[in-house]
C-alpha cells in the first residue's frame, strides 16, 4: 500500500485536486490517497512537506492556479522555489501542477486545461512510483501536460 | 489551549495585526494569541520562526504592507521567500497577509482592503487549525481574501 | 551586558556603521558593540552570522549602500536574501540598513539619508532588544527610517 | 568503479541523456552509469539528489530543455537554483546541461546544439572525476559547450 | 600556515585565478594556496564548499566572467546566491570576483579589468585573513575593485 499526497488550494478556480485523485484511482491499485487543501499557492510547500514527514506520503502532487498579474507570477515563483526546497529536504518528489490563468483564452478552456494537466500529471506520479521505465522510454520526447505534446525535434 | 502567533510591522500603514487578533478572538474559543511587532517586512521571517520555536505557536500570521515602488516589491519577494523557508524549517504554517499599497485606489480603500484581508486570513488560520474540512470543501472554488471571490470557472 | 554586532562595508560611501554605533551608545547603557567591516554587501550575510555564532551577538545591524545600476540592485537582492537566511539559521534578528544610491538627488542628500537611516534603525535595534513594547505600540503606524514617516491611513 | 548519474526529462525534445551516456561510455573506462528520467526540469534537483544519496553517484549530469516563453525561463531559473542547492547539501557536483529552445534558429540546429552540448559536458564530467588537471589547464580560456569556444581575450 | 582556496572557470576569458594567486603570493607570507577549476560559474558554489570542508581552506576566492546576455546575468545571479548559501553553511568567507563581459568596452579593457579586480580582491582576502583593521579603517570610504574608488560622499 503506497501513500500519495494531494495538496491543492481554495484560490484555484477549478477542482484540480479532485481531477488528480480521480485519475489516480482509475489507473492505480493498492494506493492510499491523502488530501489537504490550503488557502493559496504559497501555503503548498509546507503542506506538502507535512504530508511527507507527518503523514508518510511517498510522493505528493501540489496543484495551484496562479492569476494573471505580475504579483501572481511572483507568488508562483516563490511557491515553486519552496516546493523544490521541500523536495530536497525530504528526498521525495513533489509534482507541481500549476495552471496559469492566462494560459487559456476563456473560462471554458481554463477548466479543460486544468483538468487535463491535473490528470496528465497524475499519470506522471503513477509512473514515478510504479513504472519509472515508462518515463525512461519517453526521455527527450517533448511530452507536455494539458496541451498537445511538442514531440521530439526532427 | 492552542497558541497562535501574530507578527506585524511598524512600516504598515494600517493595524493589520489588530484586525487579525480581533477576528480570531471573535471566532475561536480556547486560543492564546501571542503578538510581536517588527520594523519591516524583511524582519517577519525570523520573528515568525521565533514565535514558533521559542514561544510554541502552532501557526502564525505574518502581516505586512509593501509600498508601491520596485524596491518595495523586491522586499516583499524576499520576505515571502523567507516566510516559506521558515515554514519548511519548522513544519508549521505561516499565513502571509500582504497588502500592496498599489492594490488600492486611495487611502480609504487601502484601509478597508487591509482590514478585510487580515480578517479573511484570520478565518483561514482558524480553519487550518480547527476546521480543515472547511478548506477541503472549498478546494478549487476561487476564494479570495480582501476582495470578492473570483469563484470557480463556469 | 548585551552584545550588539555592527557589520558594514568599504564599498559604502558613508560611514553608516559609525553613525549606528554612535546612536546606539547615546541611547543604550550596558551594551557591548562589536564591529566588523567587509568589502561589499554580499559579504555581509556570513559576517553577520559569524558575529552571532562566533562572537555571541544577540542582534546585528547590516549596513550597506547599493549602487544605482541593475547589477547593484541584484547584488542588494542577493545580500538581502542571504541576510534573511542567516537570521533563520540563527533565530536572531539582523536589521538590514541599505541605502540605495539613487534614493538621493545628490551626495549631500545621500550622506544625510545614510546617517539618518542608520540612526533610525539603531533605535529599532534598541527597541527589539530592550523595548519591544515601543514597536508593538507603533504597529501599523507607517513608520519610516531615513525619510519622514508615511503615517497610518485614515 | 566510479558511479555517474544522468537525469533527464520527458519534456526535452531531444534525447540529451542518451547523448551524454554515449559520450561518457566512449571516453571512460571503469564507470557505472545510472539513469533516471523525470517529467520536467523542476523535478531534476531531487532526482539528482536521490541519485547521489540513495544510489551512490559521485557526480551527476542534469539535462533539460527550457522552452522559449518567460514562464519557461522562470522554470529554468528555479531548477538551476535547486540544482545548486542540491550540490551544496551533498558536496557533490551536478553538471547542469540546459539547452534553451530559443538558442537555436530551427529544429535541426536545436538537435545539433543539444547533442553537442550534452557531449561536451560529458567530457567535463569525465574531467571533474578523472582529469581535473585538464580543467585547471583551461582556466580562463573561454571554453564553451555546444557552440564554438569564445577563447581567451587578446 | 593559513590555507586559501581559489576556484575559477574554463568559461572565463581571462586567467583570473592566476592573477589572484600571483597577487596573494606577492603580499602574503606563510600561506598555502589550493586551486580548482570548474567549467562554469554555477559549478563554483559546491567547488568552494569542498575547498572549505574537504581541503581545509579558511577563505576562498570564486572567480568568474558572466557573458553579456540575459541568460548569463541569470547564471551569475544563481551562482551568487549559491556562493552566499555556501558561506552561511560553512561560516567561512567566499569572496566573489565576477567581471561581467559588458562592463568593458573591448577585449583589452576586459582583460585589464579582470586582472585588476582579481588582484584588488586578493588584497581584500589578505585583509580579511590577516589585517581586518585595514578593512575597518576603510568602512564607508567608497572603495571599488577593478575601477577607481568612488570615494566617500562629502
Amino acid at each position: 500500500m503506497r501513500t500519495i499526497g494531494i495538496a491543492d488550494t481554495t484560490f484555484a478556480r477549478f477542482d484540480m485536486g479532485g481531477a488528480a485523485e480521480d485519475e489516480l484511482k482509475s489507473i492505480a491499485d493498492g494506493i492510499k490517497i491523502l488530501r489537504v487543501t490550503v488557502p493559496g499557492m504559497k501555503d503548498l510547500p509546507v503542506a506538502c512537506k507535512k504530508l511527507i514527514e507527518e503523514q508518510g506520503c511517498e510522493i505528493v502532487m501540489a496543484l495551484g492556479m496562479p492569476g494573471p498579474k505580475d504579483k501572481d507570477k511572483m507568488c508562483a515563483h516563490e511557491a515553486s522555489t519552496g516546493l523544490i526546497r521541500a523536495q530536497l529536504m525530504t528526498n521525495t518528489h513533489i509534482i507541481e501542477v500549476f495552471v496559469h490563468e492566462d494560459e487559456a483564452e476563456d473560462d471554458r478552456e481554463l477548466a479543460s486545461l486544468a483538468e487535463r494537466r491535473s490528470r496528465d500529471h497524475a499519470v506522471n506520479v503513477h509512473r514515478l512510483l510504479f513504472r519509472p521505465q515508462d518515463l525512461r522510454r519517453n526521455a527527450g520526447k517533448g511530452r507536455r501536460q494539458g496541451f498537445e505534446d511538442a514531440g521530439p525535434v526532427q
